[in-house]
Formats: structure tokens, sequence, C-alpha cells
């Protein structure tokens, strides 16, 4: 099951970028199972990877090549199927073996290529089959289109995830295009949230890892199906220059472009969110009048995380209690919960720690059945405001993780 | 759904403590709601409550009368069907009104009465068939034994929980009796974990302070059923001196009573865990090695909270990616994963990182299938141990709390 519609906007083309997919039967044999996003030379790449300390061996080599001087990164290699996680030595090993394949083949250094897996955890990567299929990989570029990596990506989702956006910068235009994978933070036995975003924009190198920073905080930092975090999770923001727009902080187009750059993060992690293993609803947690933006999450995420909440929500029902019960046990101490207010879109659900004398049943139940809501809440301490979107725990989910093997 | 057998123990009287039960129609008609638990005169009563923010009426006037000088506790009044939270004002009033009825019916202060509410969040106490019942109440002390009262105080409990142990020194004797409830930390609308234990002991009350709190961290704060904290939380630790038998720390006698006190308390807990709702069984999650208590907690607590791992555990799936996935994102940030070690009961399942070589998956799934076992999990940073029980998150779990109005 999942929320709403699948792709809605075109994956438009990004100079600079040539895709590839490919199959080495690590999935089912005949399935695309890799994919390769190969960026021009004199791209510059950016990358944020899972904080989980049990993280994958090609997480390691990643992070490795984009920081050493010798290569800027060139080759995007993605394998679905095998997250090449809890595999130790040999695991790693494996990872850059392909790195070296795929290098050999594309005549870059091994360096330029980072390398990326979502799949099962604890089993070896089938790398004769692999090390056959990457030669072919690297002659297919530029033979595929967005539609299809997003496609080659995929474990446990039930659709492709993507998202395009093009700025017009007076004669000029740039695009953004991205695209994700993901439906709990670990699929049973699965791993991974992972996200492409490309645009061919001429960054310089520290403004692309900031803007990537900055978007992936207010996108993929922001959404929780299960509170568990993956051995894989990366998220990788390029950009090619082939637009020959040099953009920098602080001017008028700057400000569109990284507009651009949020609302292609965001969508392609509610993409996520929405697809979210046995999902049947997304809601927002906009926590108003907070101390501070940590305040603000730390309320957001209590309430995100509580299997009472997600259960009511499956249930479409409007549980203030369970609601209050959450933020109670925020880690605030000096919380008042008199003064907290909780409104549903524009209903008023609580004020002073009971619920609210206007407030009907009817209303709060109607809102809970639509697919997507906002709940506000107001903490009445300071400033900060912060917006987290989660899922309901339904029995579906309870089957995807527990009944898989049966 | 539970896990394991109801009661195990005789349930045996405590000198200086007479019990009642009674009917008030607060659930259905002509079914116990009320208890009482009167402690002689001359009794030290100690308790702790719920850390939730969200607190309930009695919970806030439970703990001032506690805290004042003017009276020590005499009379433990408890209810159920409703719990008398989120109910502002009028829930204060009413509370303080249940505990004036039941002083002026009973002849002692009002600060004498400790109230304990549980059950249905949100609506008023039906105050007028509360105050009827409650002169009745008074009358009836004496009459009623633990199981009558263990039984009295449950909500959605599928059995009453209680255990007894009798301490022999020289050729006297000690009783220790408790009785709890609750099966999730908040059921459907409902709230609640209370627990009340007795002794015939004497003892000083700031040793009797130390003791409870102690003894409670070592039980009641080591279980859980989904993390979710409750709006009425208490455990009460009351001794009559009925015995004769001063106890004071630092002697042979007080280690064993105070052993006795510890398993009863642990028992109590370990009964709330084993009926946890839609459980079908309890994980004792033991971190050994750890730098810190704190640090072993963070990891126990957040394998314990995993939702893919209950899910693995409801499906007896000895998913070791995901144990070793919620330790990586435990807060503790220079963990080093390749040194964690873990043990399914005394079989080894992960070193280094991965699999352990010579584990087999049919080892795995004997164990996972067993109603109870120990997860052994080794941080090798320190000399800390920590244990934590849980349950597993199955299809009934989300029936109780997302089904439970239609």
């Amino acid at each position: 099951m999942a929320v709403g519609k699948g792709i809605a906007t075109d994956l438009r083309p990004v100079g600079g970028v040539s895709l590839a997919v490919g199959s080495a039967g690590i999935k089912t044999a005949g399935k695309t199972d890799l994919a390769l996003i190969e960026l021009a030379a004199g791209s510059q790449a950016a990358a944020v990877f899972t904080r989980n300390k049990f993280c994958a061996a090609p997480v390691h080599i990643a992070r490795d090549h984009l920081g050493t001087a010798v290569a800027s990164p060139r080759m995007l290699l993605i394998n679905t199927g095998n997250a090449n996680a809890g595999t130790g030595q040999q695991g790693h090993a494996d990872a850059l073996a392909c790195c070296q394949t795929l290098a050999k083949a594309a005549g870059v250094p091994v360096e330029a290529v980072l390398p990326f897996s979502t799949g099962v955890i604890g089993e070896y990567l089938p790398m004769a089959r692999i090390e056959l299929a990457l030669p072919d990989l690297a002659a297919q570029r530029g033979q595929a289109d967005w539609y299809q990596v997003a496609n080659a990506i995929l474990t446990t989702d039930t659709r492709p995830k993507g998202h395009s956006v093009v700025v017009h910068l007076g004669d000029q235009e740039i695009t953004v295009t991205g695209i994700s994978k993901g439906s709990g933070m670990i699929c049973p036995n699965m791993a991974t949230m992972l996200a492409f975003v490309c645009t061919d924009a001429k960054l310089d190198a520290k403004d692309l890892q900031t803007l990537l920073q900055d978007t992936n905080d207010q996108s993929f930092n922001r959404i929780t199906v299960d509170g568990d975090t993956s051995t894989n999770d990366a998220c990788v923001l390029a950009a090619t220059g082939a637009s020959g727009v040099h953009l920098q902080p602080g001017t008028k187009d700057w400000s569109r472009f990284r507009a651009a750059v949020q609302e292609v993060m965001l969508e392609l992690a509610l993409q996520v969110v929405r697809d979210g293993e046995g999902a049947t609803k997304v809601v927002a947690l906009s926590v108003h009048h907070a101390a501070t933006s940590q305040e603000a999450l730390d309320v957001a995420y209590t309430i995100a995380h509580s299997p009472l909440f997600k259960t009511a929500l499956s249930a479409s029902d409007a549980n203030w209690g369970r609601i209050l019960a959450a933020i109670g046990r925020a880690p605030i101490e000096d919380l008042i919960l008199d003064k907290v207010s909780i409104h549903l879109e524009d209903v008023p659900l609580v004020a002073g720690g009971e619920r609210h004398p206007k407030y009907r049943e009817e209303q709060g139940a109607a809102i809970f059945a639509q697919e997507r809501f906002t709940i506000h809440i107001d903490l009445d301490r300071g400033d900060a405001t912060e917006t987290v979107w989660t899922t309901d725990l339904s029995h579906e989910y309870v089957s995807i993780n527990a009944d898989y093997r049966t």
C-alpha cells in the first residue's frame, strides 16, 4: 500500500549527466539491478551518508573516494538486491573491486567511482556476475533516462520516485533532477534510502556541500517511517556546470536555484514517506513556538515515533490523549502541558491540557480520515518552528516486516 | 494474548494492611472498580510517579499529600475505568473530592488519602456514583484479600498480577506482597501502570524511599512494551511495621529483605511485560561491558524500541542485521561495531561486524521460537551491565491499539 499517486513530473535530462542501467542477476535474473550516473569531467559532487555506525562497505569506500584529492567523482555506481552490509573484510574488498572494474572499463581513476548498494544485509555480492556486467554497463552510458534509473534502484518500493524543476534565469535555464528510493528506513533485511540529485549549474565545491547539508536537513532529515536508520543511506548532490551558469550564494539567482533544489529534495523525501511500508496516510507534524529548533524536533519526533499515535493514525482516530502523552514524555524538562495547544489543520483540538471545549469528534474523524494532513502543536515557549513528516503504523507494516519469510 | 502463566504464587496477607474492594459503576455496572489499601497508623509509605509531564489529577494530589507533614499516608484509594487525565481543573477538584469523602468516612485527615486512577483519558469521573460508593468501601475494610484487589485494579490486562515473598530472619518472619496492573505503557485511551507493594517490616522513611527508588530502577524502569509512558503510572512501597522487626541498611537482615523486595518488584514488572498488548514473547536484552550504565541502557532501549526488531521477534526471525542496525544508531558517538559481539542465550550470533562463522540459522530460529529468552550484547568498552525486558510487535498489538473503536 502507498499514499497518493506516483511520480507526477517528467524527469528532465541534466546536461553533463549520462545514464545507464544493466543487469547482473543480483535480484531476479533479467531484472535491472545496476545503474550508473556519469558526471562530465569538471563536475562537483557532495554526499551525506547514514549516521548509523553499522554502515555498509560501499558507504566507507564512497566516503573515502569523495575525501581524496586524487580524483573528483565521475561515476555513481548503484546496485540493488544486495546491500553489502555486515559483510566484513570480504564486503570491503568486493565493493572496491566493483569500483576498479568500472574505472578500468570507463577509463577513470578508481577514486572517481562512488559505489552505492541497497538490498539484503549480510550476504556477499555475487562478484563473478557483477564483474561480467560492469563493462557492459560502462558501454551503455547515455542509453538510459532518469525514469529507467529510478526504476533500477528500487527494492521493496512499490513505485519509482523522482522530481524535476527547471529554473529560468533571464534567458538561461538550469535543470535540477533527482531520484530516490526507500520505503522503510530499513526494509525486511533490506537496507536503505538512496537519493541522487543532479544539476547543470556550476557551483563551487564548498557551496555545493553547504547546499546539500541545508536542503537535506529540511527534507530527508525530517521524515520518519519507523525511526530505524539504515546501514546504507546516502544522498548525493552533483553539479556538472554544463549550463555554463555559475551560481554563488548571496545572489537572487542563487535563492531561486536553492529553492528549486529544496523542492526536489523535499519532494523526493515525501515520495519515500508516501511509499512507506504499509503506509495508508502521511501526516505532517508542525511544532510552533518552541524555544529552539531542537526542542521542536524533539517534540515532533516523539509523536512521530509513538506506536500508540501511529496506530491511532492508522485507525483514523484523533486520539488527543496519545498526542499529549507523547508531548509529555519528550525530553523537555520544564515543559508546561497546560500551555500547549493542538490544532488539526485549522480545527482546535487541545487547549489548557484538555480537549478544546468547541471540538467535536466528527471534526477530528474527518481530518484523520484524509490521506494527508497537518497537526499543529504550539508550545508557547519561543520562536522556533519545525515540521516532520511520518506515516501510520498499520497491520500491513507488521505483515511486511514480520511475515516476509512466511 | 499473553506470555506464559498468570499469578504463580499465593498472595500472602501483610500485617497492618486491610483491604477492601467496591463497585461504583465506573466500568460496567456490577464490576469491581474501586479498591482500598489501608495502612495501620504509624506506617511509612513512599511512591514514585510517571515522569510524563502530561500527568493526571490524582498523580498531582497523591504527590502533594505524600509531601505534606500534616499526615502520613493511611489510605491508598484506587479506581479503575477512568484515568481522570486530561480533565483540567474539574479533574483536580474531583480527585480531591474523592479523598475528602473517603477521609470523612474512615476518620482520617484528607492528606492521609493517596488517590490513584486508571482507565479512559479525557473523561470526567462519574462523581455522584463514586461519592455514594466510597462510604461503603470504607465500611468494607478488612473484607477483601490481595487477589480481589489485584483483580479490582485491572483495565485491559488479561489477568491479575501479584507476588509474595516471606523472609525468615531467625524466628521472625517478614512478608512482602505486591500487586500490579498494566499491559501497555498506555492502553487504547487507557492509562497506566500501577503497583502497590506492602511489607510488615518497620523501616525508617528515608530508607524506604531509597529502597523504592533502587528496586524500581531495576524493575519497572527496565521494562518496555511500546516506549510510551503513561499519564498515571505510580508505584508505592509501604511498610507497616506490624511484624515489630525494625530493619536498617548495612545489616545482613537488610540484604535479605532488600532481595525479597527486589524479587517482588521485578516479578510484578515482568508480569506486566508478559501481559503486554499483543505480546507473544518476552525477551531480555542484556548489554555487557558497556562504558557506563547509561550507555548499556541506551543500547538496550534502542533495540527494545526498534519496530523492525520487534516485528522480527514476532516472526521468530533472528534478524541480526536489525539488531546491529539498532545498536549502530544508539546514541554512542565512538562505538566501534566491529568490537560488538552478540549471543542468543549461549549461541554466538555476531562477531566482528558480521554473522559468526559457526552460527547456523536453525539455532537462531529455535531460540527465537521460545516464549522467553535472553539476547546478550557485548560492547567491549567497560564494566557496566544492564538488562531490559521487552515484547514483540505483533498484529495483535496493532489490532488492540488501532481497531478498538471498530
